[in-house]
């Protein structure tokens, strides 16, 4: 009998009513019939509602009110905002709790992929010690092109933006911001916590170059940018940042603007899910699938946990995140430029497992490469601080974690 | 409140009661406490029990009947058995609907990728076009075993036997009965009909040899066993065969016991799941999750639609099933062999985009490959009748469907 009703529902939804920032700009079907409101936040509260659905986007400002008003008015919201959850979300669950509303959001990560119904329904059981991804696609395709057509980060960010992919601003995607906002939301329902952004390393891909991506396919690897929670001894480590992937590692593959989710459990051993990040059908059809759930009377708290039982993501780093990276350097072409960047090296008892120097020269100087063996990612960020004010380097180096080729497959 | 309901069940779930065929033989925790039933249908009708979890298996018998039993008591039955659900689907959903009952079989299909959950609930509103995946980790195993060591059929399944991969009658897995019972119930929930796996056309992996492995990899494929269900002019077709997939097509990575499944919805566009196909954890994690979705009321029918709803799978083949073959045939050495394969093939107007043929000479013959260009199957069929008659033809012809290059990536 309910299930008549979703069935129902999902052939005759009723949009009763909308706002938007601006009334005239086409939105796809026609809003005349629909009931106006300029305000967001008087809509959120209307009595006319059964449901608010925020596609506004954005951490404050109108799209926060007016789903605190819905939520406070006892009224289910189904969202894409990422950045409202990954910020707010403990208050927020809060506050559906406190008035029995539903709090959904199953299109703010990774689009089409139902990857949160995964975790927070399916998963619930499961001891889970990783989840990693690829969740943005902007950046994705980005690194995909410079790869595949040899493209500098600048022209290659301006190629998707030509294509729609990127934002006229594109510092949220290329930056990691977007990305971490999505791990931020996924790490609450892997650990069973409440989203703790703040507590993320960000890092984005606008310091990759050409030839970033050519040696690191030399080494066997492709370089993605990946957001991750991980359990290590001193809590969760929560990451965004670009990484050297071994090829044969699942996440090396996923191309263009797809994103994927490797999430490694205990339980169930390591599961892939990949498809369309983004995009208009897969939005509306997670947006869909969340109204269904709602008529489905599922009664699940937003975060898999009610608040009482929320957890606290551990902030700490864990001590000794340690592991073989991947540092390009710019040299200025004069004697000792080696040397110099060797003793450095030397003194902090980095040790190098590879050394790669191209024939090349650019005006900025000559690109060599570094690849360490196992070292402390703290004595290697010394290292690099000592490397870059050295006078015979050039500009910033450019760091990556290399992801051991064992823990793929 | 529910979730705290769900919380303490998960931490807390009592089982009250156990029956099974041999009370004396391990089942892991002691069962010594629990009360103990001889017969599981008397355990099914039990006024003792909330909740009939069934892992017996088997399409009939004591499974099926238990299964009645509790249903129509009223009593929500979690199970773990796709040739239950496959066969007797719809009658199973009757009286499920009819009793008011819960049915849930997320551990049925593909262990631990919760691929139930997604296609019933998240994916409720897409267009699907077709369901595919690597269902049988056995079969998988076998395949790839003869790949990496070049093994015969026969020694990679008593390898596979002797490290408990596949049973002592390995006839369900390797003939693809397995893998036919487990998409016919995703096909169910990809179309909203009711499981139809007397629709299904199934051939399973006997009749591969090493030298086909080896031929396909030469070809740039890799042989898998595929379990299909996709929309095509006559109605769905559904499918479960060995098929040479190209090496970049998403399930041709799927190695060992892995299983995987990749949707191709219109709404979204291709999604791909994998995970580990079977094991003690995976499987007990399915099902504490199906239980924990009990104690969230959602009320869900069996196979997402209610049974008047619920449509027949049209179990007529499309008529125009047209691709590229591979054929592999073993041929007497002798004068004007080959010469009456390709009369043959020019007589039924089957073209050769290549042909292969190794100096090798075993006793049976000698092994020729054909591959087709694009081809009516039931004209190929035809076509492979008339040359297994042939004199110079040894043994029977070993024909596989080509999977397009183009539909990959």
């Amino acid at each position: 009998m309910e299930e008549d009703r979703a069935v129902a529902f999902a052939g005759r939804a009723q949009v009763t009513a909308v706002s938007a920032r601006n009334r005239r700009r086409q939105h796809g079907p026609s809003i005349d019939p629909l009931k106006w409101f300029d305000d967001p936040c008087e809509l959120a509260g209307s009595p006319e509602i059964d449901v608010f659905v925020e596609l506004m986007g954005g951490a404050d400002g109108p799209a926060k009110r007016a789903v605190e008003i819905a939520l406070s008015h006892g009224k289910p919201v189904v969202t894409a905002n990422k950045a409202l959850l990954a910020e707010h979300g403990r208050a927020l669950a809060k506050l559906a709790e406190d008035n029995g509303a539903s709090l959904r959001f199953e299109a703010a990560v990774a689009g089409g992929v139902p990857i949160i119904k995964v975790m927070r329904e399916a998963l619930r059981v499961d001891e889970i010690n990783s989840v990693a991804g690829i969740l943005n696609g902007t950046c994705n395709y980005i690194l995909t092109e410079m790869e595949r057509k040899g493209l500098s980060f600048a022209d290659a960010l301006a190629d998707a933006q030509a294509l729609g992919y990127a934002e006229a601003d594109p510092t949220f995607d290329v930056g990691g911001i977007d990305a971490g906002h999505k791990i931020a939301i996924l790490a609450a329902l892997a650990f069973r916590a409440a989203p703790d952004f703040n507590a993320l390393r960000i890092e984005g891909i606008e310091r990759i170059e050409a030839v970033d991506i050519q040696y690191a396919r030399e080494l066997g690897y492709r370089i993605k940018l990946i957001a991750s929670a991980r359990v290590a001894t001193g809590g969760v480590i929560q990451r965004c940042n670009p990484v050297l992937l071994p090829l044969e590692h699942p996440l090396a593959k996923i191309d263009g603007a797809l994103n994927a989710i490797v999430i490694d459990s205990a339980t169930r051993g390591r599961l892939t899910f990949a498809g369309a990040g983004a995009g208009g059908a897969p939005t509306a059809a997670a947006v869909a699938a969340d109204l269904i759930d709602l008529l489905a009377e599922a009664k699940r708290s937003v975060f898999g946990q009610n608040i009482a039982a929320l957890a606290n993501l551990s902030q700490g780093e864990a001590p000794d995140s340690t592991g073989q990276f991947y540092m390009r350097l710019r040299l200025r072409d004069r004697p000792g430029a080696i040397a110099s960047v060797s003793e450095t090296l030397a003194r902090h008892n980095v040790s190098i497992d590879s050394f790669l120097q191209k024939t090349v020269t650019d005006a900025a100087g000559v690109p060599i490469v570094v690849t360490t063996h196992d070292v402390s990612e703290n004595v290697l960020r010394r290292c690099v601080t000592e490397l870059a004010a050295l006078d015979t380097v050039v500009g910033a180096p450019c760091v990556m974690p290399m992801e051991p080729a064992a823990s793929a497959a």
